[in-house]
């Protein structure tokens, strides 16, 4: 599969979503969104999703042009429409809009709606840590991304509704918590089906409501994932599944569960963004910061597995070795985004392996 | 065992503390508190804990006088010293002023440290809630407190910090989440133990670091919790972990697990309040959150589960029944508790059964 610089494909893809119809300002945030999810190793919501917005542009689903505005605010909230714009686009304008808020006032608190898909949603608080903030960024989803069975129940119900956030880190890249609350991300299904393994036990259903190891139960016969603590702990999956859906369809209007969006992928997001100097000096935080993680990278381990890993620490790894190393992207993916790019007259990048 | 009605219990309660130095007031509020636990099925953290509160204020190790205390503050956030005093006194100190800065400024972001145990956690975002505001408070512990394994690590690290949220419910008891961030509460590990059954895989380690379902692997051996999420996911478990730490110990003050207090059990707490009419009206919230209700109580469940249930509803049904019959305490914790209220001279209340 060919490999590519990252600066390449974010240069491409800036191009590929300027012809799209976003002005160039949006175009460039989306490609650095996007090629930032390769980067740290989320592939899943990085460039494949190229042809899939775009056609989605096309078929009226996602509109280029739309300008997310403000609803009601006060100092520290506000509540967004994305005016139906693609989600990197209005979640980010929410994001600035907290860390603004959180500059003046210490915490803001941004709901934003009526988005198409997000991407990878860990890259928001990141966004807000590396401003110097503490940022967390839930996220929900109807329609098609109901996937999940709530603890004890056996049909799809609930989105895999991921909660994120991000500490800025003075010494290196934020610490990142970017998780779903589903016990296996949907994506590893896939993979698993690709690869024709199985999955462990506790990560779907079958229609019947029955532990099942086998992908296609969950991709094909229309079974359910388990939430994140399975069929002993799915209550806490399934619990975190419900605050983010409220905090992100009921306070944000985005729409809970419950509202089908049969033809669009709808994401909700809630912002919440605190400055973290009106709690402690940015010294002592930096200070303490690095001491907490000596202390944790010196937990021992299991047998073979390497040291313990702080959240975010897979992806800055991935992020140092992929900017060295470059990009691969798989031949299917490549195939689908030459297409695009070929519609759009854009020119495809060298790859430098 | 004895069954008491929980109003003499609460009296009971309320009688020990002011005996044992708080203020009538401060003893009404841990009365509340406690026994609320007892009352929503919580009895881990409920009257069971009177003698252990008591010996500790005849050790010094919780000031019964101490004034919790604001350290710094802003329109929208505050760092409160607790001075020491039990948690119950220290966090609903923090959570009243956390919905005092919401109620003005739409958000309130409290953190709370020197605090020694707040008993259980969601109890504070439920105040909040039956305020009429979103809550989410979350609680980290050091010393005594660290049991949990990181991720892909063989020794206690963390604390199962719990992390804990709470929506108003107009036509109910709040919406509440209250879950450990470890796959099993180290209380159904003593559970386990009392009732020599083994635990299920996934849940601790034995002190070489593989997995056990002998419950004095944990108890006994030295051998670790492991994270929500067990072997294969723990990562997510650990991460929320890891983040509570950050906004307790870090943000908060309370240090953070590796911060050891040998002589105290100490918790640090960080309360999130939000008013939801900042971002939708009381009607249509009330509305869509009673359909929300209905489409999850519709979810098909498993063989020989009975409907599923929304976070906080098992607190919910517990307190019903429990109000109305009275609440049943364990024969050796009632003869500790009959030894407590001995040596403070408060009478001890009639079982109603």
């Amino acid at each position: 599969m060919p490999i590519f610089a990252a600066d390449d494909l974010r240069a491409m893809t800036g191009q590929v979503f300027e012809a799209a119809g976003f002005s160039t300002e949006k175009a460039n945030l989306i490609a650095r969104l996007m090629v930032e999810s390769n980067l740290v190793g989320h592939d899943s919501h990085g460039v494949r999703h190229i042809p899939i917005y775009v056609s989605r542009i096309r078929d009226g689903l996602i509109s280029p042009d739309a300008e997310p505005r403000i609803v009601t605010e006060t100092p520290t909230t506000a509540l967004v429409d994305g005016g139906g714009t693609l989600g990197h686009v209005a979640a980010t304008f929410g994001l600035e809009l907290a860390i603004q808020k959180a500059r003046q006032h210490q915490v803001g608190a941004v709901a934003v709606h009526n988005e198409e898909h997000v991407g990878r949603v860990g890259g928001y608080p990141e966004m807000a840590a590396r401003a110097g903030m503490v940022g967390i960024t839930l996220c929900n989803a109807q329609g098609r991304g109901i996937s999940i069975a709530p603890h004890g129940g056996t049909s799809r119900r609930m989105g895999a509704n991921p909660f994120t956030a991000a500490f800025p880190n003075p010494k290196g890249d934020p610490i990142l918590l970017d998780m779903s609350t589903s016990a296996v991300a949907i994506n590893k299904v896939r993979q698993a089906k690709d690869r024709q393994t199985s999955l462990p036990d506790g990560a779907i259903l079958n229609p019947k409501g029955e532990s099942s190891t086998d992908p296609d139960d969950f991709l094909k016969q229309g079974g359910a994932a388990l939430p994140l603590g399975g069929l002993l702990y799915g209550h806490k999956g399934f619990g975190l599944a419900v605050i983010i859906d409220l905090f992100c369809g009921l306070l944000g209007g985005s729409g809970t569960a419950l509202h089908q969006h049969e033809t669009r992928l709808n994401n909700g997001t809630f912002h919440i963004v605190i400055d973290p100097e009106s709690f402690i000096s940015s010294e002592a935080y930096a200070e303490q910061l690095a001491a907490y993680t000596d202390y944790i990278h010196a937990s021992p381990t299991l047998p073979k597995r390497p040291s313990v890993q702080l959240p975010g620490e897979f992806e800055a790894d991935n992020r140092a070795r992929r900017t060295a190393d470059g990009i691969a992207v798989e031949d299917p993916v490549w195939r689908n985004i030459v297409e695009t790019l070929g519609r759009l007259n854009v020119p495809a990048p060298q790859p430098i392996g």
